[in-house]
């Protein structure tokens, strides 16, 4: 893609993200910086915890999901789906901010691939993951 | 473990899932059947949708996560961490109920495996994974 | 696909696997079962053992991709491709003959799921991991 | 570890590789940089094919789990146990020799994790993956 092309998806992409519901309630909210690579903030709240108190797999999950889905989707013109993902859980998190920064690894014809690295605010590296996409022929928003 | 001791942590879980405010934020609830499978159930709502209306891929792996630590907590009298897990998402699903159930596939002293299905509440298979759990000495109160 | 096209899978998979040079190279056999299940065999020998004797991870990697991409590959009538695959080795493996059965999860147009248990000959389970596959025009043979 | 303490290890582990029977057999050497990464070298042979003549991905999956192990086993004094691992293969590689580059991630006291990419010897991506890693007390002679 174009540098054109690809500003413009980084408006479509920060746009849409702030319809994800799931996101947006989870209070994400996302950008991204100049070499395309996705960011994606979350406050911390005792919502995102688990019985322990630290925060819930399950977010660090989304957070990675979410930040190499759109490290991929900012280099197709239309809808990709996650096909699967992973995620390795380095150390607990309490209470604090998290920012994970997604990076595309291979844009292919069909496939995509890309990896994503969340630290807390503090910088300390909690959980790392990737993904893979599959595009589609479906309209992006 | 005997079976005395599998109900009786059958009942603590049930009990601390409860507490566990991410997964009663999204509304999940659990269970345990007589074979110390862990059932997960989530009822639809539009918090958990992506931009495209489908359930967000960070739903199904926070089902998957939960489900397959709890088929492997069951099996331990101290706590459990997850150390990493992953998630094949098989369809898109939408504004349907969930229902993952989680299973053990071994418990070592050390390192636990589980693997979780989800389903619809129609029985359509969504999603697949599997986790690796650490043993820890903390106490599961 | 139809029990006939099926069968002529079977036929058109086994023959192709004695050509496969690396799982030839390592010793190892393909079947399917009536339910279309591949059966990946591999008898020991020192060759596939790591530095402190015990069957390296690489090998049953390997017959989790065999096995997975076989029980898949037989419901497509062109080439599929590997996408990725993971492994969770359970337990150590001495000197023992392997057997993993592989097993197909969704067929989709495009992408498939297929997972693999691996077992030693007298049954013990010692890894499982799972596979994701992309359809391609490629014809098969 | 003390950096005199990492030389060591450095020796151990590229002595022990000449040993291990399986990447011995399939050709691969192995080194370390000044950071400690491992880089495990892997000349072509037609023994690592397919049968559509590319290399097979149970090969690429030997080379990231190699190489991650090696990446975390230099910063332990005693043997470490591969608990999982995965594989994204991004493109095909036909008839290219291949450098797989290990990583460590993180070294915890229980578990360890690392990262692996594998390029060819022209520098092409071709697969990435990660793996976890247990340590044990067992002696690492």
């Amino acid at each position: 893609m174009s540098n054109e092309l690809l500003a413009a998806r980084v408006g479509a992409l920060e746009a849409m993200f702030t319809r994800a519901n799931f996101l947006a309630h989870l209070g994400a909210t996302i950008r991204f910086d100049d070499q395309y690579r996705s960011i994606v903030t979350l406050p911390h709240k005792p919502e995102l915890e688990h019985a322990m108190r630290g925060v819930h797999g399950g977010v660090l999950a989304t957070l990675i999901d979410a930040a190499a889905w759109c490290a991929a989707a900012v280099h197709y013109p239309s809808w990709i789906a996650t096909v699967e993902f992973d995620v390795r859980l380095l150390e607990p998190v309490v209470g604090e901010d998290l920012v994970a920064v997604g990076r595309l690894v291979r844009a292919g014809k069909r496939i995509a691939v890309a990896e994503t690295e969340v630290r807390t605010a503090a910088g300390r590296l909690v959980a790392v993951g990737g993904a893979t996409l599959s595009t589609t022929r479906m309209p992006f928003d």
